[in-house]
């Protein structure tokens, strides 16, 4: 059949006007509840995102407007989302960062979330609100780009958890008792969602785990002989820093947090909550059998059993085990391994942001854990973070300044040249506060992250440090205790890897640096579930006076309901 | 040493003064939060407020003003408490009813309950939003008047329930699950808090029970011989219908949730879920020995193990076990004996509220079971009630009339004639919705409630409905289906006691009539917990346009964030 060409270029004109209609606005509507299920073959209650956890993945175009009208249908309880990795140019009411940008979105209310996709990348999504990320309420978010520096077959995104078969309440219920009960390790390790705990654990209730259940079915990335993968991976444990491989393959890594890297080859991943990053896997091994992906938790000695999903070479059947054991990784306690990956992290020559060579100023975070009125916690230069009730946001931008403490914290603690991070430390002068950093607007601040010996002797934790609304140039990693005038002479200021989530090692210190241009207010803090809950984190204010009008949306709590007027 | 009369006499005024002050208001200030607790021996987590459940008791005098400072410290869950008995007379924005009369109250946020106690008696608080009344947030009322008809020495309060082991977010999430999964048989039956758990069970997780916790010995109940005890029981199960009785001692019926009953004697006390009554009991029998005090579910066929308490006549050692075995307690399923008690409950002759001869509209609720897109429900008259997620009160005062269903429910079923009570029904044009009634401002109101056949054939179960804002007289009880031009003619109209809270027995109907002279917006409904989140309830509305102005404290979510004018 023979078109006109009048009609033919019609129809190219409608199909590239949805084309471009469908690349700006991404509607998503979401809704969340309570709802058992059995990632592990465990029967818990999770938190589904219309029916699903993980989460539906958000699959975008660079420049594109994501919206999502999040109903919350938990019964009695709140929720609120961070769109992890998104800067939220002129939409910092839209982070989802419960305290700081909005109040918790009530039981039967709808809230929209809307904000633009600014930059090509692997990002995630997770709830910010107490401990609920943990309760499985969290996903990925993939944005594709053009002028990529690689090349590949197929694109896929997995996501990297620990899993706990208490509930997060009980879990924080138990951090915030005295005597503490700390959370343990975690029961097992999902791969995408996907986990298997030994149901003939003992002391296992009757009844609630079933090894048969196909939600425990492991993961299956199943791959075509001779292509080549990119892997979007991403970590969002509660505790548990990660060494991830495929048996066998070799990884690429070429991207992290959405800038691409000077592309570097491992046999296994280390990878850390909130860290993204993309591997290339080419399926070039012997394609009559699978392979296993292995996740295993590293940096703390240790009892969880490693994640286990399988690599599946089309067309052998997908639940075929290999024929070998899996590969046992790498030891926990193989720091040195860690930190090199850590330094082999440098932006691709040809997508380097020049990094400012000075900055205006200079904070140094000592992070130290403390007692507090017989309360363990965790501190930043002597304060333990909490969150005020009225979010930063609405106080900042309104002038409700009584909403939380005023003075500010310091920019380095009182006693820093004579504090010896390698022993136990008193630490008595600690307090809790909601106090926040006010960085002035355009201005460049480095943050220094200093490690020190936590209130076990002998034993300094990795933390993984995520800022929010911005990404961070990472200029500098050392051991020991950070020297203000040797050290950041060392700085890489050539071509650092720019992230939004970095590690700071044990006992050691990182220096990252970035500019305080995007107006709003930003939490920054350990992305571990528990030791943000116990106050280790802190949050930057820049530029309020140019946050344009709030949406009252994200009011409701606190002091926000003296503008309640009916 | 002499006082002189004018020192005295000024002493005396500010005595009385101060006397004066105290009876006036009664100032509260509670921190709910979740904490581990043992009841029946068995961890979990419950809901305390200032670290205990039951909560305090209210102790205070009619007439007197209420304050309570009520700080939500759950982590990412709202609350609302209910005062379950008290009118609200001029404050219905105090009733605590989520969804009906106040948005629920944020954590960190503190909200003040303020309220009269106009009229002595025996009342109790609880939580109203979700289920979060069995995770343990309830306690007692007991508010002191005089010239009572009946005289004790001692004055005593307890509350009985009922206990799971489950989280009330596992129940709520079986209860709203395709298949239905229901909640089963209590674990244990509490006595002022506390119940014995076997921990021996098989099938409990390892590490949870310990029988020796001293958070579950025994309540006990401590009495000198001779001495005549005025003791106030409540009920606040989740499901169980419950008999009370204290082992060799006979109970004096005087008081029926805050009205006095012309005495009767019971061995054992039937009472149900929201009710209250004072019985005297007196230390008459041997008293070298303890005797057992006994909660027993019934109404149900179940599994529930007896609840125990210890009737301790000093100066024996309280713990002391009886020499006896415990009584066994009634029949679960002696209907007969429960409907007895009902209709022995008549009010006090100098203590008649006279009640109108005639009323003015005459409403049938239908109780039925149904199955709704799959999922179980409760309904009347082929609606299931669920809550608007704007509180009626308000939506009524601001005309947000979009908020809920505008269609009323309806007086009478259609089909009432012709429905046959005493078998499954298909009920298939069961809906769900959040209409209510709007009753004309001083009009008399009778409500019929007409029990059926559930889903289950042969099964029709009794219902403890509760209404707030008012009292209502029981002007009638019958077996089978209420018969619309007879039934009426037999009521009692001479000296129907007044409640709150009553019984619809297994095939039966149950008349009350009561004057809707409360501005406001009023729930009624099943006490049972899982029954009112299944949709047995409904909404009453009178006298709107006399209500003042509402406080902006009891708003915040659903539309009511319209009003938001930063």
């Amino acid at each position: 059949m023979k078109i006109p060409p009048l009609i033919c270029a019609l129809l190219l004109l409608i199909l590239s006007l949805n084309t471009i209609v469908e690349a700006r606005i991404r509607h998503y509507r979401w809704e969340v509840k309570y709802e058992f299920k059995s990632p592990d073959c465990y029967r818990k209650l999770v938190i589904t995102i219309n029916g699903r956890t993980p989460g539906p993945t958000i699959l975008a175009q660079k420049g594109d407007t994501i919206v999502v009208d999040l109903k919350n249908s938990l019964l009695t309880e709140n929720v609120a989302i961070h769109w992890h990795g998104i800067r939220q140019i002129g939409t910092p009411w839209a982070d989802g960062t419960e305290g700081v940008t909005q109040c918790p979105i009530l039981p039967g209310d709808t809230f929209r979330y809307k904000f633009v996709v600014d930059r090509a990348g692997t990002y995630m999504y997770h709830a910010h609100y107490g401990m609920q990320r943990e309760a499985g309420l969290y996903g990925s978010i993939r944005v594709a780009g053009e002028d990529e520096p690689f090349v590949y077959d197929y694109d896929r995104s997995i996501i990297l958890n620990d899993w706990y078969h208490r509930s997060t309440y009980e879990q924080a219920a138990g951090l915030s008792s005295v005597p503490f009960v700390w959370v343990g390790d975690p029961q097992s390790l999902l791969i995408q969602g996907k986990g298997r705990f030994n149901c003939s654990t003992p002391g296992t209730a009757a009844g609630v785990c079933n090894a048969t259940n196909p939600e425990c079915s492991p993961y299956v990335f199943t791959v075509v002989p001779g292509k080549t993968y990119r892997l979007r991976i991403g970590s969002l444990t509660a505790l548990a820093a990660l060494s991830f491989e495929i048996e066998g393959h070799n990884l690429t890594v070429v991207e992290a947090d959405g800038h691409y890297v000077e592309p570097f080859v491992v046999k296994n991943l280390y990878i850390y909550s909130g860290e993204t990053y993309s591997v290339l896997v080419t399926a070039n091994q012997d394609p009559t059998r699978n392979y296993w992906v292995v996740s295993k938790m590293v940096s703390r000695n240790n009892t969880t059993p490693n994640g286990l999903a399988i690599f599946n070479y089309y067309p052998n059947h997908p639940t075929r085990s290999p024929p070998t054991i899996p590969p046992s990784g790498p030891r926990w306690n193989d720091v040195e391994a860690r930190v090199n990956q850590s330094l082999a992290i440098r932006s691709h020559p040809n997508y380097i942001h020049p990094v400012p060579q000075t900055s205006d100023r200079v904070i140094i975070l000592l992070n130290t854990q403390n007692t507090i009125n017989g309360f363990r916690k965790w501190s930043i230069n002597n304060i333990s973070f909490t969150l005020p009730h009225t979010p930063y946001l609405v106080s900042l931008k309104h002038n409700l300044l009584h909403t939380f403490d005023q003075t500010p914290p310091p920019d380095i603690i009182n006693n820093y040249e004579g504090y010896d991070i390698n022993i136990v430390q008193p630490n008595v002068n600690a307090t809790s506060s909601n106090s926040l950093y006010r960085l002035k607007y355009n201005t460049t601040v480095d943050i220094i992250l200093q490690n020190a010996n936590m209130m076990d002797a002998n034993n300094s934790e990795t933390h993984p440090w995520h800022l929010h609304g911005h990404d961070f140039w990472v200029v500098g990693y050392g051991n020991g205790k950070f020297n203000v005038s040797e050290d950041p002479k060392r700085y890489n200021l050539v071509n650092p890897i720019m992230k939004n989530t970095v590690l700071v090692h044990p006992y050691g210190w990182t220096a990252l640096r970035f500019v305080a241009d995007n107006p709003g207010v930003w939490a920054f803090h350990c992305h571990i579930e528990s030791h943000f809950y116990m106050g280790m984190g802190t949050v930057f204010e820049e530029g309020i006076e140019k946050v344009t009008k709030l949406p009252s949306s994200i009011m409701g709590c606190g002091d926000t309901k003296r503008f309640l007027q009916p």
